[in-house]
C-alpha cells in the first residue's frame, strides 16, 4: 500500500539525523496521499539507525491505523490538524532542532532579518498562544495542531507562504509540497534561528527587514514571477 | 566476575566521546549490581582510545577495589553516594559537558523552559550550593556526594524524577537506571543547557513553562499511564 | 573556451561546502579572464553533489551568456559590478554564511578588533546603507552592486586592502586575486564575524584594536614590506 | 639533528588541525632541547596537508636558523622568548583558536570559574597589556615576547602552574614540559574560554570560584601531593 510514499516517508525521515536535527528520536517526518487520505508516518520512539521501510505506519485522517504493527507517533494528531487545514500541503516535519526550539520557549516570533529568511518565509515565522490546561488536559496531540491552526487563522497568514511554526514552550513543525520539502524548510529554519539569535546580540534590538525587499526575495523564488534557479 | 556489568560499563564510557560529552579523560561512568553490592567505574585518568574492558575497576560500597590492578577514578566516592542514597538507580556518570558545566560555573539552576525538558526531567534541575572550606579541605569527593545528596532531600526531589544535578562551580551528574541511561540522560541534560543559554539570550528572563505542561510531559513518558512509545 | 578557468571556479564552488560556508546551494563562487573580459560562474539554483565542471556558464561583462546550457546565478549582475569596479580582482565570492550573515542582518561593520583581522582586512569591513524601494524594485542585483561600489567610494575604502563587504539585511561578498584566494577571505571572514560576536559578549563594548597594530599586521603580509611566508 | 624531537614538534603541529584549533596555518608549535639550546619549529605560512617532517626548522636561541631550507614561523621570536624566561619548559603553542582570541581580543583575563580550570590553570588567564607604538614598530615578535614576560613577572604568576597567556589583540600561547603537552593546554584553554564565555552569558557577573576549590583540584594533579591519575 503506498509503497512509494512510504520509501519517501522513510528516507525523508533519515534526513533529520544527517541534517543535524534531531537528538535521539526527537522528531518525526509524514506525509498524505490526497487522493485517499491516507497519512504515512514514522512510528514512536523507534531509533532511527535501526528503523525500516516497513516500519512506517499508515493511518486515515481520523488516525487509525490502516497498515503497520507498530504504534504511530505520539505527534499523529497533530500533523492530522496540519493536512486537514492547509490543503496545498504533501508533508509535515516536527523536530526539537537546537535554536529553533529556543526561540519557542523563548515563546517569540523569529522576525524576517534579513533575505535569507525572506528566500523562504513571508514574514515573521509565528509563535503561537500558550495553551490552556484543558488544553493541554485534554485531547493534547490534537488541540496542539488545533492551536496552530487558530495562530494561522487569527493572524491571518497563508500556509504555503509561511510554512513553518512554533509551538509555544515546545519546538517547530514545518511542511511543504512533500516530505522532503518539509525536511528542506527545517533546515532552513534552523539555519534562521541562529542567525537571529546571533542577530540579536550583535544589535541588541530586532528590526526586521524592509516589506519591500522581503517582496523581492520572496516573490522572487514563489508565485508566477519566480526567475531563481532554472525555471519550471 | 561481573563481566556483562564490565562490558556495559566499558561500552558507557566509550559513548561519551562518542556523544561528545568529552575533552580528553574529563568523565566517568560507573554502574551497580545491587545484588552483591558492587561498583563497577572507569579507571582514573586513563586514556579513551586505548582503554580496554579489563581496565573496568570493581569495587566495594566502601571503595574497596576488590577487582583490577588501575585505580578506580578519582571521582568513585561522589558515585558511592548516589548508589547509597538513591536506591532505584543502576549507572551514574560525570562530564565537564561544556553547556552543563557552563551552567554549574554559574551556580544556576536549569529552568524547565520546554517540553524537551518535561519529557526527561520533573522541574529545574538543581545545583548545589557551593561547599564550605570544611568539606572541600576533608574527604572531598565523598562530600560532594553529601552536598548532592542534600540538595535533594532538603529541596524534596525525587531522584527518580530528577536524573541529574549540576555541582556548583563543577560540572554535572546524571544517573538512570542503567549505563546507558545515564549517559542518554547525560546527552539531553547537555542539549537542554544549550537551548536554555539560547532562550536566555533571546527573551532575556527565564521564565518556566506551565506545570500543567511540565505534568503531561513528564508523565506521558514516565510512571504508570505513560503512553510515549512502541509500550512495555 | 576557458577549459582552465572554468575548472577552477568549479573547484572553487565546491570549496564552499567543504568550509560548510553555504546551505543546500545559498552561495556562488565567479572569476574573470581579463584578457577576453568574460566571467565564469555557478549556474543558479544547481545542487552542489550534481554539478559538473560543464555546468559552469560563461558570460560576457553585460550578463550575456556565450556558452553554457543553464541560466547564471541570479546574483551574476552583482558579481559582474565587482568585476567592473574593481580592476585587480580575480574571483569573487557570496555565501550567506552564518556569522557573516547575522552582521548583515544587524547592519553593523565588523570592526577590527584582533591582529587575526589585521592579517587579511584593513580596517573594518564595512556593512553598506539599506537599499532604497526604487533600487530594490528595480534591476535589484545590479543595484545591490552598485550599492557596494558607492560605499567603497564614498568611505575611501581600497577593494584590494579590503575583500569583503556585507550587504544590510542580506549576506557577505569577498573577492580577491583568483577564485581560490576569494574562498580564503570568505572562510577568514566568517571566523572574524564569530570572533566579533564573542568579543562582544565577553565586553560589551567594540573598541577597536590600535591603528599601529592594524599596521603591523596588515602591512607585514601585504604590500612591498612583507616579510610573512616563504618569501615570492 | 634531534630527529626524535622534529618527529613531536611535526606531530603536535599536525595535532593543531585535528583538534579545530586552527584556520588554515594560524598556528604553530616548537620545541627546545635544553641541552644544546636548539629549539625546532614550523617554518613559516606552510599548509599542513603537504608539510614534511623534514620542513621542520631547527634554530638557536638567537633566532638564526642552525638547519632546515625553509624560513622559520615569523613567531619565532617570540617562542623564543619563552624558552629563555621560562627554564621548565620544552614546548610552545600559539593558535588564533576561536574562544581564546575572542577572550584576548576583549583585554580580559578569563577567571578561574570552575574546577575544569583549576584542574589546569592555578588563577586567572592572563591578558596582557596593549602593547606600545613604540613596541610594535619595533622589534615585534620579540617585543611581544617581553610583554608576556613582563605581564607573569609584574603580576607574580608562576608560568609552571601557568602555562597559558593572552596576547592582548592577538590571541593565546600556551606551553608545557613538551610539545605536546603544550597542544595538550591550547585544547583545555579553549575549551575554558568557551565555557566562560557561556557562564557570563548565564550569570551577567564572573564571579571566580572559591580560592580554596581552586587549590583542592589544582593540587590534586600538580605538586607533590597529587593523587589524580595512575601515579608516577
Amino acid at each position: 500500500m503506498l509503497e512509494k510514499l512510504k520509501q519517501e516517508v522513510f528516507e525523508a525521515n533519515l534526513l533529520l539525523p544527517k541534517y543535524g536535527l534531531i537528538t535521539f528520536t526527537w522528531g518525526n517526518v509524514s506525509a498524505i496521499d490526497r487522493e485517499s487520505g491516507l497519512v504515512i508516518i514514522k512510528p514512536s520512539g523507534v531509533e532511527y539507525d535501526s528503523m525500516k521501510v516497513e516500519d512506517m505506519v499508515v493511518c486515515d485522517l481520523d488516525g487509525k491505523v490502516v497498515e503497520g504493527t507498530l504504534k504511530p507517533s505520539s505527534d499523529l494528531m497533530t500533523h492530522l490538524e496540519f493536512y486537514k487545514n492547509f490543503p496545498n500541503i504533501g508533508g509535515v516535519v516536527h523536530t526539537h532542532s537546537r535554536y529553533a526550539t529556543s526561540w519557542a520557549q523563548a515563546g517569540e516570533d523569529i522576525p524576517a532579518l534579513g533575505t535569507t529568511h525572506g528566500d523562504y518565509f513571508y514574514g515573521p515565522i509565528p509563535c503561537t498562544r500558550r495553551m490552556s490546561d484543558e488544553e493541554i488536559k485534554g485531547a493534547y496531540e490534537l488541540e496542539t495542531g488545533k492551536v496552530i491552526v487558530e495562530t494561522f487563522n487569527e493572524r491571518g497568514i497563508n500556509p504555503d507562504y509561511m510554512p513553518a511554526v512554533l509551538v509555544n514552550s515546545h519546538g517547530p513543525f514545518t511542511w511543504g509540497t512533500d516530505a522532503h520539502n518539509a525536511v528542506h524548510n527545517a533546515v532552513v529554519l534552523e539555519e534562521l534561528a541562529c542567525m537571529a539569535l546571533n542577530t540579536k546580540i550583535i544589535r541588541g534590538s530586532l528590526e526586521p527587514m524592509q516589506d519591500t525587499l522581503l517582496d523581492k526575495h520572496f516573490l522572487r523564488k514563489h508565485g508566477p514571477n519566480a526567475y531563481y534557479g532554472q525555471g519550471k
